[in-house]
């Protein structure tokens, strides 16, 4: 086993009626004046923001708002977020919302502590020293950043999304009501379970050596994932299902499933998630589907490298009995992309709705590495030319 | 899924060394004085504790003494540590130990911020309301309290010993070096395991529904420490196995097992527990080895009310490969008892040492139940005389 650190101190309310409680812990928390963060118009609809808005106001928690947080969320909401706390005196983030609105929030508490331009910090040339309490309303599982140290955000400017991990940002307390999530559509409900997924799945092939108990978590993770996948796609109201989505959204990406890998638990391969961020980045395409779009491809092109791990996970995940492990393996990868079929979700970047040019292919490579000053990945060490060639594998 | 609450915001340090960063972390926490809380003079021999002091040292934190904690920990030695905490002007516990150290600290930590005498939150009299800021370097895998709620302290003038829940106490730092397992004998290392697998047991057969992922998760713990305890038992300095060991008991105890089966994670059975508790308390048994003795006169006892899961823990946990219902029940439990033995731990009291008279069934029965005032148990609830009729089937 590797050295790790550990840390996930978000406090999370997992039932029904959660939201009622974002002001009792707001001010638990400290926050006397939240901004009070979102997307788009579904949670004014849905009467959301109203519920959680009456628990600030019954718990003497004003508030400023801002909404129009967009999936891929933009460097320029990030800069508007800033001021208007600034100009308001905000002094906690609490986010209604999914990934998007979490990452653009802990993007604005690095911003309101920092004199400098915020992007740097996703630029990597500043690294954070201090940011805001912040809390979440989940209503989309996928991104697992309620529990996360991630925030990623794209700048509009240049089409780059990047991201900056650090304990700082990990939110206080996470109200995670599984109803709140019976209105997501199919499609947008796939991709998060392909997300989810994905974050378990970067771990489990980090190419390192086996880690009992975290291989057994993990793979426990993506077998209830991709059980309860396909109830909910069907069923929206099954709450069992949301539920178990849900949980496994946090849990996939706090880390828990990195102990013992190595660093501070997000050591890991992440090829297939850099790769997709330079897909969503040029074409906003949502961040789950191309994931599952890109799978197949990176797979069999770096299983070679590491067959026994695929094989395992065949077997332990996929149910295949197949007693050669590159056989297995290949099958394992051919089982996952059909359990992603049968969720609706592509397996290649046509059936994302990209017919992308060879010149595209280059210019994603060229940005995915960096202008070709980085590799990716760690099963398998990926350069320029190998991202190129997953790419065009992908198509 | 039933409502929960999820909280584990200990920080966890693990790697070999772990214990020389002990200052660093007392002060990231704010301590400047910290009690040094131990046990016997292990950690004194092995050259621990100067290392631990000069950790505190490098980085100006003050410390007081007090050794001689002992398993099953005593009240008379919270009194010693709360008056030795208000003299000196302590405002950190640092327990350097196992599960007996940390919960004595726990109980200095509520017992300083109390008037009263502390024992009355214990005895279910008072609620603690604060306690101090707690840290572990952690040299016994077992107990969980790292990462726990959990504190259990044992009244020496009437033999009670009684637990409190609560989130004020968690450690805020754990520091786990598996290298300080490695001069645990056998039997305390194999009572670790027994103690271990229990926490997950627990939850796992709270009797209510199937909850996915968490019992995917308790089943993959479960396996990795039955994997990893002969492995430790036979090579004592197998770091793996030491390592998969020390991180299972922090997982199986910090509520994760718990998830989605309500309340605060400890949702569970806890009749094996209840049923050793009395008999440390009356004997001084070695808690891990007392479950052991235990656990297979309540699972026979018990299985006719949940069939089906005894079922599900003998396939997916003892790999057990029959068909019916309770036949795999009865395999699993004798499969489990047989992975007891094969570690050196009891699976009946008279292995434990222990030949009970009649009365003293009685006796145990009557202190259990709390002088017949409460049941124990939840998968199965369990009177006075149940709990006498598995006493008597466990000699």
């Amino acid at each position: 086993m590797n050295d790790f650190q550990y840390y996930a101190p978000t406090q999370v309310v997992f039932c029904r009626g959660a939201e009622n409680r974002a002001g009792e812990l707001v001010r638990q928390y400290g926050g006397t004046k939240a901004l009070l963060h979102y997307g788009g118009g579904s949670v004014r609809r849905s009467g959301l923001l109203d519920r959680v808005k009456a628990s600030l106001d019954a718990s003497g928690v004003a508030y400023a708002e801002l909404g129009g947080v967009v999936p891929n969320p933009r460097l320029s909401k990030v800069h508007e977020g800033i001021a208007l706390c600034r100009a308001e005196g905000v002094d906690f983030l609490l986010a209604v919302g999914g990934g998007s609105v979490i990452d653009s929030c802990k993007a604005i508490g690095y911003g309101m502590k920092y004199d400098g331009e915020v992007w740097d910090f996703y630029e990597k040339k500043a690294t954070p020293r201090s940011s805001m309490p912040i809390g979440a309303v989940l209503t989309i599982a996928a991104a697992g950043s309620e529990m996360s140290d991630s925030s990623v955000i794209t700048n509009e400017e240049n089409g780059k999304k990047r991201g900056v991990n650090s304990d700082l940002c990990r939110c206080r307390f996470a109200l995670m009501n599984p109803e709140l999530t019976f209105t997501l559509p199919p499609y947008q409900t796939a991709s998060g379970c392909a997300d989810i997924i994905s974050h378990t799945m970067e771990r489990y092939f980090s190419g390192g050596e086996t880690v009992e108990p975290t291989d057994s978590i993990a793979e426990g993770l993506m077998r209830a994932v991709i059980d309860a996948a396909p109830k909910a796609v069907q069923n929206p109201e099954d709450y069992d299902a949301r539920a178990c989505i849900m949980w496994a959204s946090s849990l996939s990406h706090n880390n828990l499933t990195g102990s013992g890998r190595g660093g501070n638990g997000r050591v890991g391969d992440w090829a297939c998630h850099q790769l997709e961020h330079e897909l969503s980045g040029m074409f906003d395409v949502t961040h789950g589907a191309g994931l599952a779009a890109i799978f197949g491809a990176w797979a069999r092109y770096v299983m070679p490298s590491a067959p026994g791990r695929f094989a395992r996970f065949a077997r332990n995940v996929m149910d295949v009995r197949e007693p050669d492990d590159e056989a297995a393996a290949r099958a394992g990868i051919a089982a996952y992309e059909a359990f992603l079929r049968g969720i609706g979700m592509p397996v290649c970047l046509r059936e994302l709705g990209l017919e992308l040019t060879e010149q595209q292919l280059d210019q994603l490579a060229w940005n995915c590495s960096f202008a070709d000053t980085r590799t990716i990945g760690s099963i398998r060490v990926l350069t320029r030319e190998d991202m190129r060639e997953i790419y065009r594998l992908a198509r």
